[in-house]
C-alpha cells in the first residue's frame, strides 16, 4: 500500500495531492502512485519530532540500536517481492541490479548495526601519585551528533536513498534521521520507509527516530537545511545543487556538517606497458564499467588517460566494436536523460573532440546510446570543460604522450573519488611518482581494475579532496562512515551513571 | 640572537623594520627587539616553500619525521635559559607556568611522535573465491592534508603557539606548517622557530617544512587564508576574529577545514549536598582555577550555577576573603587588558548583577584586579550577554532555586569546551538528565574537579559543539589532535610501491 503521505514522528500524515509524480522512465509515462508535497508545517514539525526522538534514542543501550538496524535490513529482505518491481519501474535498472543493491543496502545495515556494538571508549588511567599533580581518569566516548537529514540520490534508490548508507549510519550512530526522499523514485521511498517503520514499531523505538519527507521544491529543503534542530546533513547529487545547499548552510547560526558527494571522473591511467599487452581486455573491462548501470554510478571511469603508441590503435578498434553492439537503454529520470543528451552534444561539437564510437538504438524518451569521445592532451588542457562529469553512458579518451604528459595533464584534475592504474608489473613502481601524486587527489587508488564496485568494509574509502566530496575525511561507505555522525566527550574523574 | 625576520624557506630574510615591537605588559614598555611586517611577496614566498617541503616532506618514513619532532623537543630544551626570560618578559607570565609550559610543549612534541609512528594502516584481505564477485585486497593509510597554516594563541606563547599543539599534531601527520606568529610575543616565537629550525636542519628535513611569519595587518592573515596552496587552518583566538576568519575562508574556490577555538564559558554547576558540605573548599578551588594564570586560560570557570540554601552564604563568604586577598597582576597585553576592563564595566553596569569580590591594588599599566560577579538565573535569562566569555580573571555566580532551574538555564547555553559538576557521591546519578543534557553541549564532562588543566593523552577532548569549536569531531589537544590533519586513502589491489 503506497499512500503518498509524509511519515512524521512515527505516523503517515498529510493529504495525498497531486504533487509528485511517480514515473516510468522506461516507458515514459505516470505510475499509478502520486504523492503530496510536504507543508512548511509539516517541515516544522518532522524537524521537532526528529529532536525529540533524539533525546531517547541517544540514551538507549548500544546493543538496542544495533538490533534495529538488524531489523530493518529483515524487513527490507521480507518485501523484496513488492519492492523490487517498484523499483524497477521507476529507475529503468535491471533485476539483477536492483537485488544485488538490495542486498547491499541490508548488507550495510547488518555491517553498521556490527560496527556499533564495536565502538569502544578510550581510558586512560588515573595516576593519583603522579608529581607535579594528579592525573584524574579520563575517558573519550563517541556521542551523537544530533538529527540528521539525508538527501536520498537518484542514482542508488536503495543503498544511497531511504535506507541507504547514510541513513544506516546516522542511525548506527544514535542520530534520529529525516529523509528527504529523491522524488524521481517515490514510491520506491515509501515502500521503503514503511519497511523502517515496522522494524521501528516491533523495536518499540521513539516515534520520530526515523522520518520520511516528500518534497519536491527547494524551498522545502532550504526550510530543513536552515532548522537549527539538524545537526548535520548527508546529500549525493549535482554539484550544482551541493554548492547551493553549502553556501545556504553558511547562513546558519550555528554551522553543521555537510557530507557532500558531488560527482567524480574517476580517472583512468593506462601505463604502456599494459596497453602493448592487453588492448583488448582493457576495451572490454572498460566498456563494462561505463555502461554498468547505464554509466549512472558516482564511480564510473568518465576519462581514460591512455600512451600513444602501436598497440592503441588495436585498443581502440576493439572499443569500436564492443561499443556498436551496446543498445540504448533508459536512463533514471527525463532530466538526468536531457542532461546527458545536452553534455553529449557539448563535447561532441568541441574543436579537437572525437566521437570514437556510439551505441545503437533510438534515442526516444529516457532512452540513451553509449558513447566514447577521444581527444588528446593539448587539447583537454585547452577546454577544461572536458573534465566535468557527464552523468550516464559515456567516457572521454585522451591520448597522451607519455607518462610525463599524463602527469602533467593530472596536475589540473579536481579532487575524484578515484584514480585507476592499468600496469604490467614492476610499470607501478617505475610511475610511482604519478600515483604519489594522485594520493593527493583521490580518496580511492587502485590497481588494474576499474573503479565500479565499491566494497562495503573497514578499509574502504569512498570520499575524495573537494569537489569529490565537501569533507575527504570522512568515508561514506565503511566501516569510517559512522564516524561523520559521532563527536568524542571525554568524562573526566567521572562514575558510572548507568 | 633576534632578528625581526621571517623564516621562509629555511632562510631568515627580509629587512628589520619598525612593525611590530616586542612589549612588556608587566612594565608597560617597550623591549629591545622589533620585528618586520611580512610582504605580499614574502607571503606568496612563503606558501610555495610549504607547498613544496610538503612534496618530499610527505613521503619521508614516519619515524623521520617522529625523530625530527624529538629533536625540536630537545632543541627547545636546550635553549631554555634563553627563552624563558623573553617568554615571561613579553607575556607577564610567572616562571613556574612558563616553565611547566614549555616542559608540556617538549611533552606534547614527543607524545606525538610517539601516536605518528603508531597510526597503522587497516587491512581487508583479498577474497578471490568469493560469489558472485572477488573481493580484491585494500588497505586504508592516511595521507597528510598539505601545508597547514597555524595562527598561534596569545595565552599560549608556547604551548599554542610557534612550536605548539597545532604545529607539532600538523607536523607529526606528515604536513608542511606556517606559523602567524602572535604580535603580543614576536620574540619569543622567533626565538622558538630557530629552535625548530636548528632541529630541522639536524634532521635534514626538506626546507620549507616549517616557516614563521611575524604579520600585524590582517591583510596578511587573509592573503594566506585565500591561498589554495593552504589545506587547513588551525585558530585560536577571539570569536569575532576566527568567524571573520571563517566567513572569509568561504570565498574560497576550495574549502579547508577550519579548526577554531573561539570561546568558552565552562560553566561549573554545583549540586546541592555538594554546596552543603563542602562550601568552603569550593571557594578555594574556585578562586585559584579563575585566577590561575591571570583568568587567561580557555578553561577558566566562567559562569558557576549554585543552588539557594543555607550554606550558600558560607561559600559567598569565604570567596569574599580569598578574592579580596588576591593582588592585582598584568595581563597578556594591553589589548586584552582594555577588553577585560570594558566587558567587567559593562557586567558592573547590568541590572541585577552584583560585584560580590575584588581584588586588591591598582589597575595600572596591564595590571588587573580579580572580580566576581553575583546575579540569579532570571537575570541571566533576560540578559544573555551575561552569557558571553570575560577574557580575564572574572567569573559570574548564577543562583538558582534548584537544580531543576539550572537545567532550563542550561538550554541557553552554546558549545562549550567542558563543563563540570561538583556532587556528593549518589548526586550525579540522581541529576543525570543535567549530565546527559551537558553532553550534547560540551567536549569534556568534570566531575569535583575545576576545568582548568588539560592533560595531554590519548582520552582527551579538547574542542566542542560549536562556538567552542568550530569542529567538534577533533580534538585540539591528545592523540586525536593528529587526525585534524590527515584524510583516509584506499589503496585497492594495489601492490608495496616503497
Amino acid at each position: 500500500m503506497i499512500s503518498g503521505q509524509q511519515y512524521i514522528a512515527g505516523h503517515w500524515c498529510g493529504q495525498t495531492e497531486e504533487g509528485i509524480q511517480s514515473f516510468d522512465p522506461a516507458k515514459s509515462r505516470a505510475l499509478a502512485y502520486s504523492f503530496a508535497e510536504a507543508s512548511a508545517e509539516q517541515l516544522h514539525q518532522v524537524t521537532s519530532a526528529a529532536g525529540m526522538a533524539f533525546e531517547q534514542y541517544r540514551q538507549l543501550p548500544a546493543q538496542q540500536r544495533a538490533d534495529f538496524l538488524q531489523r530493518i535490513a529483515a524487513e527490507l529482505k521480507a518485501c523484496a517481492d513488492e519492492l523490487i518491481p517498484v523499483v524497477m519501474a521507476e529507475t529503468a535498472l535491471s533485476r539483477s541490479r536492483v537485488e544485488a543493491e538490495l542486498q547491499r543496502s541490508c548488507f550495510q545495515l547488518s555491517f553498521l548495526a556490527a560496527e556499533l556494538v564495536k565502538l569502544a571508549p578510550i581510558n586512560d588511567a588515573a595516576l593519583p601519585e603522579r608529581q607535579p599533580v594528579a592525573k584524574a581518569a579520563l575517558q573519550l566516548r563517541q556521542v551523537p551528533l544530533g538529527p540528521v537529514l539525508v538527501f536520498a540520490a537518484s542514482n542508488f534508490p536503495l543503498a544511497f536513498s531511504v535506507a541507504g548508507g547514510d541513513s544506516a549510519a546516522a542511525l548506527a550512530a544514535g542520530c534520529s534521521v529525516i529523509v528527504k526522499a529523491h522524488s524521481a523514485h517515490p514510491a520506491t521511498s515509501e515502500l521503503v520507509a514503511r519497511a523502517i517503520a515496522r522494524a521501528a514499531e516491533f523495536c518499540a523505538m521513539p516515534a520520530g527516530v526515523f522520518n520520511l519527507i516528500q518534497a519536491r521544491n527547494y524551498q522545502s529543503a532550504e526550510q530543513l537545511l536552515l532548522d537549527p534542530k539538524i545537526k548535520a546533513v548527508a546529500f549525493t547529487g549535482s554539484q550544482q545543487v551541493g554548492l547551493h545547499f553549502a553556501r545556504l548552510l553558511q547562513q546558519r547560526a550555528e554551522p553543521v556538517p555537510f557530507y557532500a558527494e558531488l560527482g567524480s571522473l574517476n580517472p583512468v591511467f593506462v601505463l604502456p606497458g599494459y596497453l602493448d599487452q592487453q588492448p583488448e581486455r582493457l576495451a572490454e573491462m572498460l566498456v563494462h564499467s561505463v555502461s554498468q548501470s547505464q554509466g549512472q554510478l558516482c564511480t564510473k571511469p568518465g576519462l581514460v588517460l591512455l600512451p600513444q603508441g602501436p598497440a592503441l590503435q588495436k585498443f581502440l578498434q576493439k572499443l569500436r566494436e564492443l561499443v556498436s553492439a551496446q543498445q540504448a537503454g533508459p536512463l533514471l529520470s527525463a532530466k538526468i536523460a536531457a542532461g546527458y543528451s545536452k553534455t553529449a552534444e557539448q563535447f561532441r561539437q568541441m574543436a579537437g573532440v572525437e566521437l570514437l564510437a556510439e551505441g545503437v538504438g533510438e534515442e526516444l524518451g529516457c532512452d540513451r546510446r553509449l558513447r566514447v569521445f577521444l581527444t588528446d592532451s593539448p587539447v583537454v588542457v585547452s577546454q577544461p570543460s572536458l573534465m566535468e562529469e557527464i552523468f550516464g553512458p559515456a567516457t572521454v579518451l585522451v591520448v597522451c604522450q607519455d607518462v610525463t604528459q599524463m602527469q602533467m595533464l593530472a596536475t589540473l584534475f579536481a579532487g575524484q573519488l578515484t584514480s585507476s592504474f592499468f600496469a604490467e608489473p614492476d610499470e607501478l613502481k617505475q610511475h610511482k611518482a604519478l600515483i604519489r601524486q594522485m594520493e593527493l587527489k583521490a580518496g580511492r587508488l587502485i590497481a588494474n581494475m576499474m573503479p565500479t564496485g565499491v566494497e562495503v568494509s573497514a578499509a574502504m574509502q569512498h570520499g575524495g579532496p573537494f569537489p569529490a566530496a565537501t569533507d575527504s575525511r570522512v568515508s561514506a561507505v565503511g566501516g569510517n562512515s559512522l564516524q561523520r555522525f559521532l563527536r568524542p566527550v571525554c568524562y573526566q574523574n567521572m562514575p558510572d551513571l548507568d
